[in-house]
């Protein structure tokens, strides 16, 4: 068995201590590695998304402060570099997550020995990561299994790319797919185009060739005429954030395919690690919705008949760009962690709240 | 009171026989109007969407069968012309309606009394359309009135183009708003982009700012976080064909907006000239969908800096372009036709069988 890796997001250099980035931007047109020597330029790779996806953004973050200590190991350095990190974006909560660990981590030690601890904690998150994602593919695996006919190709629909480009490795809502790949099973995945970045187009569709699964890129208007023409066997989409109620922060239009699966019987999955719950926030109303730039939505960017990439504009009105939805947790199936398969229940609300601590699992 | 009209988008030369039509491919970039004077012109301008939208397509598929019947007034020559155009479209049933309507009309007469049977009907269903749509402003205009909050903006959210670009003129969905305009009632609309073609960025936007209607362009994915937080009072759509039971094909997209209005508790609408009413066909599922080139999600075209019209590349991979999705009728509040205003009852199914006849009507 082939056990399948798309690559690593990020890494650190053979120096010991700039970490390299795929500059996200210029996929699938270009392969382009950033190396992020300083915290501004590791922050500048958040907002300006060089890197992006909730676990991949916790990631970038942790070194991002390893990269501040290792110039300034001081107190004050370390608060304004999480200060700075922690105003990147405000929806995804790993990034906090990852910050409030390495500064744990390193407040026990002063100087060189604080700048050390920084590094070995940003590295174990990476590998922590990986780990988890590998997990996730296995449970989740389970539920692609029961979603199959014997004999047929498995549909799954996912939204943006919640892959190995938004991870370290391997990825969340696409780790069962590649599970399922290694093990040759036939899967076909349905992939959003997600506008107004075109997260699935660009980023899911690269890294799924890549990895040789059969994909069709959609509109994000199609997924619901398939579900009700019977074409998907279950959706499968990350998650920014989930409230300790269960709502699940995603990219803009999760909301919308939670609800055509729902009212076509077909199961929807948020395959997530425990450190994407909040166990802070009661419901998915209380977390911060990112409004991006109208560009994002006036514009598009892509390869033109040079082969060059070029901006075109789509319109002479104004836009509204808001980057998140909240998809209640009455609509989803379950929630694929490294721990197991979640469903809603009585206990989740007690459970979540102790955040990384054992949660309620129940088989499919 | 101004009484505002976009401009028709079909119209008879001066010639007396040839017809100008409204080059939509091109706008809102350049204005350009193509001169029809052939059936098979005419039959092209369908196909290759130089125009579009249920009423439109009929409108131009009944000058059509005109051109065709000045050439060669024979029975051969129409049924010939009836079946070509017939296979441009296959969702919006407007077309068989216009194409049986002209057919009818023509039929008792031979020679150029033919033709001139046939012009007369082609102008009588366009005249027709704009009454109607006129008349679906005025209904229409009533919900948006029950929707608003005194002193407060009504916010409205249409997808695709059911404007005056469209129809012959004024419009469907957009009708009640260019109502709510001429009377000075402050009105936005959420224009959704409409991907994988954009009608709602290129088309609706464009007539709404030439008509001077606030409206903000927003992605597909994006109305259902609008609802969520209030920021939409109604729904308004047009529809491409409304089955006997009341299920509503509609551009794709169309029913993910439904489900996001229904669980928010948002009216929606959708606006429709008897017309679009097919009472042949029992259920939504029953309507044929159109499969479009996959070309129309892989690649887009927009403005280059230089300000040339530019197609640009979205992505290396496979895709698939349903047109049209279907509304189940449990999710529309009401439809506004330009007989009043009807929402689904006991005696839906009896009267929409009659297509054409008085159907039940009720106050808002």
């Amino acid at each position: 068995m082939v056990r399948y890796s798309p690559g690593r997001s990020i890494v650190l250099e053979e120096n010991g201590w700039s970490v390299r980035v795929l500059d996200q931007r210029a996929l699938p047109w270009r392969v382009t590695w950033a190396e992020l020597t300083t915290v501004t330029l590791a922050a500048e790779a958040i907002s300006e998304m060089w890197v992006r996806g909730a676990p991949l953004i916790g990631a970038t973050a942790a070194y991002g402060l390893c990269l501040a200590l290792r110039e300034d190991p001081s107190d004050a350095s370390l608060e304004r570099s999480v200060a700075l990190l922690l105003r990147t974006r405000p929806t995804a909560v790993n990034l906090r997550w990852a910050l409030e660990r390495v500064r744990a981590a390193v407040q026990p030690s002063r100087g060189t020995e604080r700048v050390a601890a920084a590094y070995r904690c940003a590295a174990a998150i990476c590998d922590e990561d990986v780990t988890n994602n590998r997990a996730i593919g296995e449970y989740g695996l389970e539920l692609l299994r029961a979603a199959a006919t014997p004999g047929r190709t498995i549909n799954v629909l996912t939204h943006c790319n919640a892959g190995a480009l938004a991870t370290v490795d391997y990825g969340t809502a696409l780790a069962p797919i590649y599970r399922a790949k290694e093990l040759g099973l036939p899967v076909h995945v349905w992939v959003d185009e997600t506008r107004p970045r075109n997260q699935g187009a660009l980023l899911t569709a690269y890294e799924l060739g890549r990895a040789q699964v059969a994909h069709t890129v959609i509109a994000d208007n199609a997924g619901g005429l398939l579900m009700q023409r019977g074409e998907v066997d279950l959706c499968i989409v990350g998650a920014d954030r989930v409230s300790r109620n269960g709502d699940v922060c995603n990219k803009i239009g999760t909301y919308l395919k939670a609800l055509a699966a729902y009212d076509n019987n077909v199961p929807f999955y948020v395959a997530v690690p425990l450190s994407t719950f909040d166990g802070s926030l009661a419901s998915g109303s209380d977390i911060p919705i990112e409004q991006r730039d109208p560009d994002e939505v006036i514009s598009i960017s892509g390869q033109n008949s040079a082969g060059n990439i070029e901006k075109v504009k789509l319109t002479h009105s104004p836009a509204a760009n808001p980057a998140f939805d909240i998809t209640p947790a009455r609509l989803v199936t379950a929630y694929i962690t490294e721990r197991g398969i979640f469903r809603h229940s009585a206990e989740w609300d007690q459970h979540a709240r102790t955040q990384g601590g054992v949660l309620h699992t129940t088989g499919v």
